[in-house]
Parts: structure tokens; sequence; C-alpha cells
């Protein structure tokens, strides 16, 4: 345990942060915002503390990633980039709630996360979007009640949303880490209320474009990261929930390999064919 | 009195509405929105209800203008298009309320609006940005606290903006008719929370961009129609407000002309020069 450091002892279970929560600053007291100005995105592969590594191979440093530099068997995080959580749950299931469901891994673990808070929300419909067919499947057990793909229609899919929901969805949620969709969730949704939330990540083309009419006619463009979770404050209660039976996690997980296979599991993510991959530590 | 209209008699004072309010509507009903399914945007210069004009010249017809037709004598527009109010209100001062204050009419009004609005709603500091120093004296008599030209910077008055501000402005508002100067105003605001909203209608490049880790950061974009308002439910009340000096309205006129000087109107508007030109009617 780090000097200064009260909050843990050993032995404690919990689950690193890439974004932290430093419980003082601006955003952390705003009660409006995950955005830690202290532990926040700035890092640069150093320690927020005093920008140095922990790591090093033969003198020369290694970096840290995404603050937690969790593909390693031990690791040194802040400890505001740790949240304790009930050692009743089992870490290699619940390790997804510090990131996956709460934000972007790939389109079928963000999109179903959205689909199963929209039904706890109370939604009374949910439409689902994806070209690939296999993921429409997945999509209906956790509660989308009607699934589209694209490819099946001649006119715009946000055309075809519309007509089907009179008018445009209350709200859409871009899942696919593409400004593009972005645009079709924007013109998906209905005028005067529709809210869009972006979620994802774009691999290309960083800019969201939008014809100023969407918004003007009364609609709303959100992101969020993180889903928007205090990190430290937020997540052991996530924890709670998935024990309750709340939220589901477990079936997100599809795959199983060990570390040493990790350029398998990217690979098996990149081809569509995974939606959570765990990697295991050697025995 | 057109057939079946029982709601106003003759004499009562009336403000005419670009967008209607039908009062049944999913929108109208929804407490959301403004944007009357019936009687909203989509017109194409005829009435509402049989989708024929009312005027004509030698038999042709002569189309109806944004739905009121207002710059003549008489009109003729759909009861859902007339909003009842106080009649100890001088038509010529509050006729600006059906539009100019809570919707656009240049940068000078509609920006002017924004301050007044955001004052009564208790922002502690009011930051106007206008290429025209003009309008920045102006800007100080309506509650505007600090007033920046970005031609008196080298760096983006985004930069500066966040740093008089510490990090961004809580809310921005967009008010110049201009795509770019939106995004400049989603970049001027704070993470975590931040809430741009778009007022301005843009004479060219209708595309807004934004990077999307502006959104993703916790910052929301809006439009706004029309102030929100819902034309016939909140104009009066708006109206009672002016008459009870709660809101200002009187100091947009900066020109009263004679009808028949509508072009000298359009020009001094294109100058800069003028905010709000009241146009009257031949005696």
């Amino acid at each position: 345990m780090g000097e200064g450091v009260t909050e843990f002892k050993e032995g404690d279970h919990v689950l690193t942060l890439f974004i932290g929560e430093c419980q003082r600053c601006r955003h952390c007291t705003s009660n409006k915002s995950n955005m830690c100005r202290a532990l926040g995105l700035e890092r640069s592969g150093v320690m927020h503390s005093d920008r140095k590594t922990r790591f090093s191979i033969k003198g020369n440093p290694v970096y840290h990633y995404c603050a937690v530099s969790s593909f390693s068997e031990y690791t040194v995080v802040h400890s505001g980039c740790a949240a304790k959580v009930s050692p009743k749950a089992p870490l290699e299931k619940i390790c997804i709630l510090s990131c996956g469901v709460a934000t972007v891994f790939g389109l079928g673990t963000v999109g179903l996360s959205v689909v199963q808070g929209a039904k706890i929300r109370g939604a009374s419909r949910v439409i689902g979007v994806d070209i690939n067919p296999e993921k429409g499947e997945k999509a209906k057990d956790f509660g989308v009640d009607m699934y589209l793909n694209p490819k099946d229609y001649d006119e715009p899919i946000h055309e075809v949303i519309k007509r089907i929901t009179d008018g445009g969805a209350d709200y859409s949620f871009e899942c696919a880490g593409d400004t593009r969709a972005t645009t079709t969730a924007l013109q998906s949704c209905c005028d005067g209320w529709g809210l869009t939330v972006t979620l994802g990540v774009p691999k290309a083309k960083p800019e969201i474009t939008a014809h100023y009419g969407l918004l003007l006619t009364g609609r709303t463009l959100r992101g969020s990261l993180f889903g928007g979770w205090r990190p430290k404050s937020d997540i052991p209660s996530l924890v709670d929930k998935y024990l309750n039976k709340e939220i589901r996690v477990d079936e997100f997980v599809t795959h199983n390999l060990q570390l040493e296979d990790i350029n398998k599991a990217f690979e098996l993510m990149r081809e569509g064919k995974c939606l959570r991959c765990v990697l295991h530590m050697p025995k």
C-alpha cells in the first residue's frame, strides 16, 4: 500500500478505473460530472502523482496503459483509480463493470448494455439496429423488441425507424464507434424532445456532422463516457446490483482465454465473433 | 372570423405565430415540445386547413409567408397561429415577442435576449462575443459582464473563454446564424456538464461539425426554435412580463420606418446597423 493511502487494506477486492475520482475537484464535487480533473484522461502513460512510471525493463521505463495497466499479473494504480467492491462478487465477471458495460467494448457489449438499461428504466419498446444478424439474435435475449438490419432496406434506416415510431424514437444511442452512425441516430429520433446519446469511440472520421435543422427542431445530442458513472462513487453499487441479479453481466462473456493468447482475443473481437473475452493469468 | 372559430372576437389583440399550436397533437400535448404537427413548419405558402391561399392578384394566387403574411395591412391566419394577448400592451412593441426575442432576428436581438434571459435566471456572469464592437457596447446595457472581440486575440476565442472561466462556461449560446460559431460555442463550454444551445439559422454551411470527443466528455448540444415557447400557451404571459417590466423589449427597436421603406430596413439589418426595425402601415 502506498504512503498516505488509508482507504484500502491488503486483500480488499477492487476494480481499477481508467478514469479516477479524486472526490475533491470541481468535477468530482459537482454531482453532474465524472470527468475528474486530477485523475482524468490526461496521464500520458505515467502516474498522476509524480508523472513517473512504476514499471521498467532493464532500466527502461514501461509506460502505464490507461491508468490501470491491467494486462499484467501485478500493477500499480493511483488510489483514486481503484474502487473497493463487495468481496462476494467474482472478479473475473465484474471486472467488465469498470469499463465494458458502462463504456465501449465494441458494438455488442455496449449496445446490449444500453438495451438492458433502457428496459430497467421502463422503455416500452426497444429497437436494435446492426448489420450483423447474429448480433441481432443475441440482442433479443437482452430485451430488444424489434431488430432491424439496414441491409434489408432500400431506404435509409432512419426513415424506416421514423415510420415505425410515428415520427422518430424518443431516445437513440450510438454504440457503433462510427460518427456516421451518430448522425443516423440523430435523424432517427423525434423532433421536439428526441435525445441522442453517442457512446462510441470512432476508429475513423472523428468529426460528427449534423444538419442544424435537426437540432433547431428540438433534438439534443449528448455524449457519455463510462456511462456517466462516477467511478469510485458508483461502481460498488453496480457490483451490488449484479449480486442482486438486477443487472446481467455473465452473459457478455463469450470467451475465456489465457493472457498469453491476448492477440487471439483481439482477433476475435475485430472479427465480431466475440462479445467479451476474459483473459486469465497463468496459474 | 372564420367558420368554427370561437376563441376570438372582433377587436381582440393578437400576435400572429409562424409556428402554430393546435393544442391537440402529440407535440402540443407532450409538455416538452413546441413543434406542432398540424400547424408546424410544413405549409408551403398555403393555409394549413385546405392547402389554398387566401390572397390573389388578378386571379393569380399570392402565397402566404411563414403562415402569418405579416408584411400586409390585412392578413388571414389559421386561428391556431394567433395568440390573444393583453390589449394594454402596445402592439408595435410586443410584436417582436412572437418572433424576435424568442427566436432569430440577427445577432444583436437574439444574443441580447439570451443575455437578458440568462440574467433573469440568475447567471452569475455573462460573457458576450461579437466581432462588432458597437454591439459589444450595447450588450453591456443588457447585462453582459464582459465583452470579447475575437479580432483582439491571436489565439482561438474558445481558448480565451476556457482560460477566463477556469475550464469553460457552463452554458454557451450560438446566436450568430453560423454553424462554425456553433462549433466554437461547444468548444467554449466546459466538459462534464457544459450545455450549448444553437439558435441561429445559418446563411451558409447548414452542417454543424463537432469532434466526438467534445460530446463524449460530457457536453450537450441542443437547438431551440422560437425559444422553445409554446406559441399560444406561452406568448400571452410573455406580454404580461413585458407589461410588468420583467423583460425589456422597447430597447431592441432602433429604427421605425414606413412599410414602403421595407427594403431600406433589410439593408440596415444586413449592414449590422439596426437591431430591430418596426415597419408602420400607411396612415
